[in-house]
């Protein structure tokens, strides 16, 4: 493929950023990758695989004379991040983001990008359970779909950018409203995590005289609750930075499981077998 | 190992039922193993495939001459097959089942076992997603538990028998109560499958303007709701045996998810980590 851009700085060079590094520079499409990383020993990590070309310690420094600026840190350290590099971003540099919630972080980086900048949002739909620069790997985001939520400050270039980087990187771009995206993800994404945690929680602190239920679980239980093994602070930033659809998304379950409650206590045999077979069949429609 | 009864008579020679045959034949401890299945032709599949010696079409005469009789069909229909072989059991005849839910079949089976025999309730705690004679093995019970309640009519030869049959077949046998078991085995087992349909069923019929959800499902949203592709017969009928116990769980898992419902409406960033964390450290403690 033919450079999409000269230069691209990652901020965050862990396993979304990384791989995003990675897979542009297989494709051939930049020529120069510049990585900053909260943590040093990652970041140098990140060089000697090979990852980014250069590493800066100094967020000022990392963006001068980049074209795009990828920003794949937490979620509710995307916006301070771009606070941090806003005044030195080169005239026309794009600034894209890897967060899995979308309409607060675009709000508010299409306050903080300076005028002749754009923000562009996005969410890639890949990973896997490990983190850091020594789980990149290029080929992560191959046949995934990228969502791209356009904002204010999105100009149709640097829409453009974003998509064909997405898309070079082996990704299937699709664009959509930002809140749009956050009712999705708040019901297939945020919503699941959130009641993983809370079975274990309520199976973990039941009460079944004295005894630890737990130690009777097997297999089913464990891949059933896997989810629930994820980082703690994440989903609370997560959870709280998409709160509105989650609280939406938590009531609509809420909702079902009265409705499932209502047809067990009153020994509804066709309604619960209407019940599982329709959640049966989405859950087939899905494999 | 020596012999432990001469014949066994397996009623429902499916994944259960037919890994149990293969185990004790492996062990050495059944002389001749007697199979009947509804389904005629994966009966006749056990007797192919080796895992019982002989099938029969009628329940009297399969129970005739056996020493054990071992029932591994749905949790609603074990009373019934009771029923219909109560009259021809030999004396002394000990009876044991691998039904999931246990108060309810130990109460119904008492009634029903005529004196002189025994009826010892069990469940194994073991299972592939795979079911039928074709996928029985014998390792399925290895360095699983198996739990047994006895109940009224569990004479103390009959509670040995089935315990050195199960250790036979290589698991961990424990005993309990049988309402005990059905309060633990709501907690950890009928609680996460109705969570599991319950969020498949409110994820499918989200309204987000329009769109199909399900369509951005990735690989956690699969492997999170997995069981919710399980047979819903099976889950109506066990939902309904253990009916108390599970509105109890239910119950408390609702509670568990107003807590968490609560913390992410106030903002309580703290209590959400909290949450979370101890959520986590449940699961991490069962891996």
């Amino acid at each position: 493929m033919s450079l999409i851009v000269r230069q691209l700085t990652v901020v965050g060079v862990g396993l979304i950023g990384g791989s995003f590094a990675l897979a542009l520079r297989a494709a051939g499409v930049v020529e120069r990758i510049v990585g900053l990383d909260s943590d040093r020993s990652n970041c140098e990590l990140a060089l000697s695989l090979g990852i980014v070309d250069e590493i800066c310690d100094d967020p000022r420094s990392a963006v001068a004379g980049a074209d795009v600026v990828f920003i794949s840190v937490p979620v509710c350290s995307i916006a301070s991040v771009l606070r941090s590099i806003a005044a030195d971003l080169p005239p026309g540099c794009i600034v894209t983001d890897g967060g899995s919630v979308k309409a607060a972080i675009v709000s508010e980086c299409d306050a903080l990008i300076p005028p002749g900048c754009s923000f562009v949002g996005g969410h890639p739909i890949a990973g896997t359970e490990k983190s850091g620069a020594a789980a990149a790997f290029s080929g992560l985001f191959r046949a995934k779909r990228s969502v791209l939520t356009p904002g204010a400050t999105s100009s149709d270039r640097a829409l453009d950018t974003v998509t064909r980087l997405w898309t070079a990187a082996g990704a299937e771009v699709c664009r959509m409203e930002a809140q749009h995206h956050d009712r999705i993800f708040a019901e297939i994404s945020h919503l699941p995590h959130a009641i993983a945690y809370t079975l274990v929680h309520a199976v973990g602190t039941a009460d079944v005289e004295g005894e630890n239920v737990l130690s009777y679980t097997a297999g089913g239980f464990r891949d059933f609750t896997r989810i629930a093994s994820s980082d703690p602070a994440m989903w609370r930033d997560i959870s709280l930075m998409n709160k509105q659809a989650l609280l939406a998304s938590i009531d609509g379950f809420s909702a079902s499981l009265a409705e499932l409650r209502r047809r067990i206590a009153g020994d509804d045999r066709d309604g619960l077998t209407e019940f599982f077979t329709t959640a049966k069949k989405f859950r087939d429609g899905i494999v």
